[in-house]
């Protein structure tokens, strides 16, 4: 590249974007650690970007108006915190700039949503950020389609690299976009044909202009140093009517020895070599030196929106206090205060006598009351609303001539749709839940994971949640899916035993405004067992005491979900043989931790033996409460799986894997010695 | 559809593919569940696929050299089934039709290649079987680059649905399989824009005809109800050097009244559209009644390869002695004999005065002495591959221009990755392994877990394992990924605290043949700890006392990884200050769980207070060790992670988290009162 000529082509540009390569050669040399190619080889398109299209305000980075910008290529850091730096957000400071990736620093590896304003999600694990930037966009409809064009009216621009769209889940974004016409979404693919093992065609081929336009995408292919064809593309780019994908052709590392290469990619530290890319630059500059006058111009970008903002403000005040309200109340994911009531007189009608109901289908009975009072909702399934029951009375379905549409119909697209969700929910305004079986728990993780490192509070639908799903077998039976989200850190695991834990379990997942929450439903019907003490949402202690033992206490069966039938008939057949027993129903292990030492005490006293039961691995956190933190507490044993399930009715898998009460009874007789 | 002219057009056709449908209608009614469009739907082109072009003999359904037939729309699990059952397969008796989704019956509700032979792969949770298929397709490469196309040369066809093309990971086994030009894979996509929740465009509209041809596939579009077009269009493929996809337009549920519904999509069991069904196809038989005419014509098929097996085994017996037992070994699984003495002479060289090393770069040096003595390895890493330490010296590159190479780039495609390695261990004849950051197990888990069910020994090589890798941060270091595996059934789970353990961990993953292993390696530096007994691989013991109490034994120190030099140190300090410490070194759960209770015993007595240190959640595994199975056996503590990580340098993350001599010495301390 002949720097010279861009440079003398454009100056002004010339210095702004280069100011964003020095800042990223000095942070990353001073970490001694990072990414420096990607920002060097974006930082053209991110300038005209942010100088001439995004719409913000760096005084207000958490307006709700503004434009939403996303780095998916989470690894160039660099390019965001250089940006935020320059154009004065408040969090991003010089001194965070020069702390890059050290303790206690905003200034993380990767970009961390809930450590700096102006990050709209946390990125680094490749493909999240173009899959929440199809939630941002479909919440941007959504709010638009709810509040008017005149409140809501912004885009949602993403930067993309080629391990983004090697990874397999940018495909079922990019299906979604497409079939969804998110015709305000702009991708822009930092085509620079590196990655770290070589070139991109040493792993792939694929031309991925055919690829974005075979799912309708509108696609532009430019010179990413160009500022002129950029600035065109973004322009054009606006006025489609589908997504847009801009392939912006660049320099990995642009100006460094190591410009396109793999070793560009990474850490750029070496000093001779670093002050001869700022000599190419023609950048006379100190380390994290950035002159009065770039500055100053990074700056005016910062406030080019003020004035926007301010008029917003004005537009926004003349909606009705009700909806003002109602917008305010979702951005803070606060629930109306009728919704506790409701779910009160809803846990207050469940008929203690009613047949069996799966708690897929209790859940589907609290959406039926919670949508209707919450319009922040947005619902879903990965093509099994019929299954999941996800899907209430009155939500209309979400497509481009029904924007107001409140279920999405997500398709064969379990991580797709889990990082969509994750989008909504950063995107403010709307509270996600999506379903599908448990067991595809696989397929979403790596968006669950960072929902609960995000702090944002999606909830994930998991019905089927054990062999109690029968034929299907072992592909489809979670045996260890409650271990892997009871081990995530942040994350809330309910599994209710009944429709009243149902709807406690729901109204938890809808009030917290920084947790996630798994929802482990049965595909197979269930008695009601909270007969009594139905006001409180006992589901908030985590575990509680269902049926206290008659006579003297010297067993404790703790059961969750569909196990808790179990443990009432173990306990009516101990007592028949004089062995008292007391049933602890444990929905939510999380919960419980929570409470404070006396009431764990109160509930799970050390003296009786402890049977665990829960259709699934005992690694699922069972021995904390079984033996107790520090052991020694009680003796005790397990009544759940050891491996994988198998294909036959429900009621036969409980027999063959010996999840019975014969099994719990002798369990505590053994222990009981 | 006019059935009647279909009939008519092509009798002896029809009477076979309606024996299929017929099949799937009797056994689906019998179960009361399964799914019948599927089957119904794509059973012209299995009959054409089966008749006229798949090499197999029936009799003998593990002949290495026959095309594979994978079905990556596992739940239309009766096709295969039938298919097996007519062709003449063994394990597929008529009364195992009958019993299908029973329990027992190798005819599970989806196909499990570990049930019965002739499955070749198990499906159900959608895109494994495409993604497995490119793995299979690549260990045919390599197989044949070895030996020869006179003893290796074969098809791999898949039939897929849309749940499989909207899959995240199908786009990752396009992108590989147009990239390495595997001609030999050709793809059946069942297009019958149907799915669960409905129509396929009410969530996509993808053009997938142009996807496939994106990534450089030939792709042919036929009807799949025409035989004459379905031969046609495979003698295409067969003849292009890419990847074929058909896209084969055909009706869910041909017949029934549910035909092109999403209710077809499912259990079709009302008896008297089922009649109506049979009688629309002029089949005038009762349930499971195949006319002797038409299996007689099913069983020719079954055995219309008896001839070329015959061929094929007089020319294996013309390779040299030394290559048929290279072939036959690789393809038991079995390790080369020399393997041991290899393994044990570097164990023996491994100076205990060597600097500090990763566990990752021991790895690289166990793969350079392991590679070139084991021919069937095949390395690779998910784009990391001087991250990973996966390449040793003498691999080569795999490429259409090189396909005797040993190591894939995969790409960024962690799942792609490891569902392909599964396919190449189900393939035979290669022992796969590949890398990837451990915190991405969360993108391979899909297929790691099916790993685990098929019963494969996959090799996940997961480097990067904790905080230690330092400033990347959060998004990259796992806390809960121990957790998730270990929770996992039949899977191994290596955290080796050196060399010479990350010698014995290979081991042993390279000398099962049915077990998964996940190798759990460092970042940063390690001493060797191991100084001792370094003949006997004491890894395969799971855990064993390293260092012994000098004096008494008041506690036990149990570590993993890079957690056993913390507590070495922790002893020497405990033991200045005269409390005798053991150190117990858990390379492997599931290995210690394995072993029995007297040696487990006598390295973990009842007695001395026990601290487990490991810098991930206590909920992987780790209260079993500490208290023991029943409770009651120690008072414990833990030292690791309850959190997410941050972003830092490595040193100062271990303690802000905690995780140090100083808070080991202290717990301890504090437990013994």
């Amino acid at each position: 590249m002949d720097l010279n000529a861009l440079r003398t082509a454009n100056p002004d540009h010339w210095s702004k974007a280069t100011a964003i390569r020095a800042l990223t050669l000095d942070a990353i040399a001073a970490a001694n650690s990072g990414h420096s190619g990607m920002p060097m080889g974006m930082a053209d398109v991110a300038t005209v970007l942010f100088e001439k299209h995004l719409k913000f305000d760096a005084s207000a980075p958490s307006w709700p108006d503004r434009d939403r910008f996303i780095l998916s290529a989470g690894h160039g850091s660099m390019l965001i915190y250089s940006l935020l730096h320059l154009t004065g957000n408040a969090d991003i400071t010089l001194e965070e700039i020069k702390n890059f990736r050290q303790s206690g620093a905003k200034t993380a590896g990767h970009p961390e949503n809930f450590l700096a304003s102006g990050i709209e999600t946390t990125t680094g694990p490749l493909g999240q950020g173009i899959s929440n930037a199809v939630g941002f966009a479909m919440a941007e409809e959504i709010q638009r389609a709810l509040y008017g064009k005149r409140v809501v009216d912004h885009y949602t621009y993403v930067i993309a690299g080629d391990g983004c769209l090697m990874e397999g889940v940018s495909q079922e974004a990019i299906g979604l976009a497409g079939r969804h016409e998110l015709s305000k979404l702009i991708v822009f693919w930092d085509n620079n044909n590196i990655t770290i093992d070589g070139t991109v065609d040493i792993a792939d081929r694929t031309d991925q202009v055919r690829r974005f336009a075979a799912s309708g995408w509108n696609v532009i292919e430019i010179d990413g140093h160009d500022p002129k064809a950029i600035d065109a593309a973004i322009t054009q780019a606006k006025s489609s009517n589908k997504p847009s994908m801009i392939a912006c052709k660049t320099h990995i590392a642009l100006g460094h020895a190591a410009q396109d290469t793999s070793k560009g990619h990474g850490a750029l530290t070496n000093p001779e070599q670093l002050l001869a890319a700022k000599e190419a630059y023609g950048w006379n500059h100190g380390p994290f030196e950035i002159p009065a006058d770039v500055k100053s111009a990074w700056e005016s970008i910062g406030s080019r929106g003020a004035e926007d903002h301010a008029a917003w403000k004005e537009r926004f005040a003349q909606l009705s206090e009700r909806k003002q309200g109602e917008f305010n109340r979702a951005y803070a994911f606060e629930a109306p205060k009728k919704l506790a009531s409701a779910i009160r007189a809803f846990k207050k009608d469940t008929s203690e006598t009613q047949p069996k109901l799966a708690t897929r289908a209790s859940s589907e009975k609290v959406l039926n009351v919670v949508n209707p009072i919450m319009t922040e909702t947005v619902g879903g399934s990965a093509d099994l609303t019929g299954s999941n029951n996800t899907k209430s009375a009155d939500m209309g379905v979400f497509l481009p001539e029904n924007r107001k549409g409140r279920y999405v119909h997500w398709g064969i697209r379990e991580h797709g749709m889990a990082a969509a969700m994750n989008g909504m929910a950063l995107h403010g305004g709307i509270r996600p839940y999506g379903g599908t079986f448990m067991c595809f728990t696989d397929y979403a993780r790596p968006a669950m994971r960072l929902a609960a490192l995000m702090k944002i509070p999606t909830v994930f639908v998991m019905t089927h949640d054990s062999i109690g799903l029968g034929e299907d077998g072992p592909t489809h039976q979670p045996v260890e899916h409650l271990a892997i989200s009871r081990a995530t850190p942040n994350t809330w695991v309910f599994r209710p035993a009944d429709t009243v834990e149902t709807a406690e379990a729901w109204e938890l997942a809808l009030t917290t405004s920084e947790t996630p929450s798994v929802l482990s439903l049965t595909r197979q019907g269930l008695p009601t067992v909270r007969t009594e003490h139905k006001t409180k949402n006992l589901t908030a202690q985590g575990a509680y005491v269902l049926a206290e033992a008659t006579g003297k206490r010297q067993a404790i069966l703790i059961a969750t979900g569909s196990e808790v039938e179990i443990a009432m008939q173990a306990k009516e057949a101990l007592e028949a043989e004089g062995i008292g027993t007391r049933v602890v129903s444990m929905p939510c292990m999380e919960l419980f931790a929570a409470q404070d030492e006396s009431y764990r005490k109160r509930v799970l006293p050390a003296g009786p033996v402890r049977v665990g039961i829960e259709a699934a691995v005992r690694e699922g956190g069972w021995d904390r409460w079984l033996l107790g933190e520090r052991g020694r507490e009680a003796k005790a044993g397990f009544i759940g799986m050891n491996s994988f399930g198998a294909s036959a009715p429900a009621n036969e898998l409980y027999e063959k894997f010996g999840i019975t009460v014969e099994a719990t009874v002798a369990k505590v007789k053994d222990l009981l010695g």
